[in-house]
């Protein structure tokens, strides 16, 4: 067994150094409707609210914890990194904390409330082809060009003790959590929660929630190895992306198991969440709450859930709107 | 001057009993996006989460607090009012934590979301005709023939004491607010409001907000006296009573002013906010976002909104993304 990329003490020294620059925890909210909902009694559902953090979504964390790892010789001439998401739009607000300059590389067609909030936060976009190779070479060119340093969106330590951080923020809060639902997209985000949950609370269930279409980590634990998607396909464009060499063995020894949900599934929640919890929840998030309406759970469980992002482009609720 | 008809030690006892069944505070969240785009520099603007409460809106703490300090002979054959809204729902929920029965007088037509909420926790609809009248005669039959008590929605001193525990609760968290922004209805909100501001905060510049084509407020403060709008009209049907004999002696004595907005400013206000805040705002609530953005704020003030509730129609986020 190959040792962790990261530990505990990681995700701890992460929140110390976050916590200078973003005093709040987000907050945690129960989702009433469902628990009256539901057959099963006594269930308490608690949902992890990063969509109220400053870039709306968790992605700041890791990028925050990142830059802020970087010695002031690493972080002279900037960061960058590719993305056509949060992860670009939390580099850019971390990158402003810091003072340093910051260039996100951005595929063509990419959702102009995301390059908005780039901009918003000073960082500089570079477009490029709207492929993993065109991400890759053009972002190669700004670190050559530029001396940046490149930070990756998840396979990165520095990046998953950040994303770490808000399940050691949802136990301080709700210690006893049964399960806890998190959305898996490259994994940062589920093996920070597992590397916390499994020194924290060792009984909890790690569920890790991915879209049909993009439910590579599903196929990949299947066949014990890390197998891609053949082709990549969901609304939840946060999820698309190839489950991690550093994150995968995390996920493959301490999460119970990984599920995965369509996408009418994943829209019909945005539309019932935006109703029930009067909150914006994002497709990637919308993921976890359409799996808990199919999850066998214990009657009376504490159940957690990561409402990992609320950016939504004007043009999907227009869509899911008129149909 | 008349005596007030509540004092702080009201709010306080409120709080008191209402901390009970309703344990967290609701979350405070800063609107940064409005922070970084307003030339006014230093803001920090600090949004009181009301949606994120058990009913979706503020109106639980009032009913809660009335129902709460009925005797056990006054309760025992349940409550009753009359709302199309979020009254309701809260005395629906309020009657079932006191385990009382309850009925809700309901004018036709009334939104599908509010009725299903109603029932949702155990109410009994009486459908009435969508006049005041009619909603009064049917009120007083229900009282007459169950022995209930009515509930009013804001004109009643345990409703308005416990709407004053938002503002108190908001101080607790962000006590040197500059600012305090709130919509203005039936007055119940922002009465409560001002007993607290004025004890805790007495510098703070309170500021209700109504829309133009429901301004009976500011209507009334000009002239000195309660004048009900000749035909109130506006999508904030939260917002469309007449301010209170109780409520209007308070606003006319303690807060700085009432301002109003414009149909076309609350509904691009409540998309803005679905985007900037991730979070739903209700017509009624995103008057106050509305009003910030005309209102003159000194420079490196603290301001506080008031996010009064979440509970929007699909049929209005249709016709919104429609247009």
């Amino acid at each position: 067994m190959a040792e962790m990329a990261i530990d505990y003490s990681d995700i701890q020294l992460a929140r110390s150094r976050i916590a200078r620059y973003w005093k709040h925890p987000t907050p945690v909210v129960r989702w009433r409707a469902f628990e009256e909902r539901t057959d099963v009694s006594g269930l308490r559902i608690y949902v992890k609210c990063e969509n109220l953090g400053p870039t709306g979504s968790f992605k700041l964390r890791g990028a925050l914890n990142a830059v802020l790892a970087l010695s002031e010789h690493e972080a002279r001439h900037g960061v960058a990194t590719h993305s056509s998401g949060n992860h670009g739009a939390a580099l850019a607000y971390a990158a402003r904390i810091r003072g340093v300059p910051v260039t996100i590389v951005v595929p063509k067609g990419a959702s102009r409330r995301k390059t908005d909030l780039i901009r918003q936060w000073g960082g500089t976009i570079v477009e490029c082809e709207p492929t993993q190779a065109g991400r890759e070479d053009a972002l190669a060119r700004v670190v050559r060009e530029q001396g940046s340093v490149a930070i990756p969106p998840y396979d990165w330590a520095p990046v998953m003790a950040g994303q770490g951080t808000v399940t050691d923020e949802f136990l301080d809060e709700i210690p006893a959590l049964d399960y806890l639902l998190i959305p898996v997209g490259g994994g940062g985000l589920i093996s920070g929660a597992a590397i916390v949950a499994r020194m924290r609370r060792p009984s909890i269930q790690l569920i890790g929630v991915e879209p049909q279409g993009a439910n590579d980590t599903l196929r990949s634990l299947e066949r014990g190895m890390r197998v891609p998607h053949p082709a990549p396909m969901t609304v939840a464009d946060g999820l698309k992306a190839f489950v991690g060499e550093l994150t995968f063995p995390i996920i493959q020894k301490m999460v119970d198991r990984v599920v995965d949900v369509t996408e009418a599934e994943i829209t019909k929640m945005m539309l019932q969440c935006l109703e029930e919890l009067r909150m914006v929840v994002e497709p990637s998030s919308a993921t976890v709450f359409a799996a808990l309406t199919k999850e066998r759970l214990t009657p009376g469980s504490r159940v957690g859930l990561i409402l990992s992002g609320g950016n939504v482009d004007q043009t999907l609720w227009e869509r899911l709107f008129a149909s």
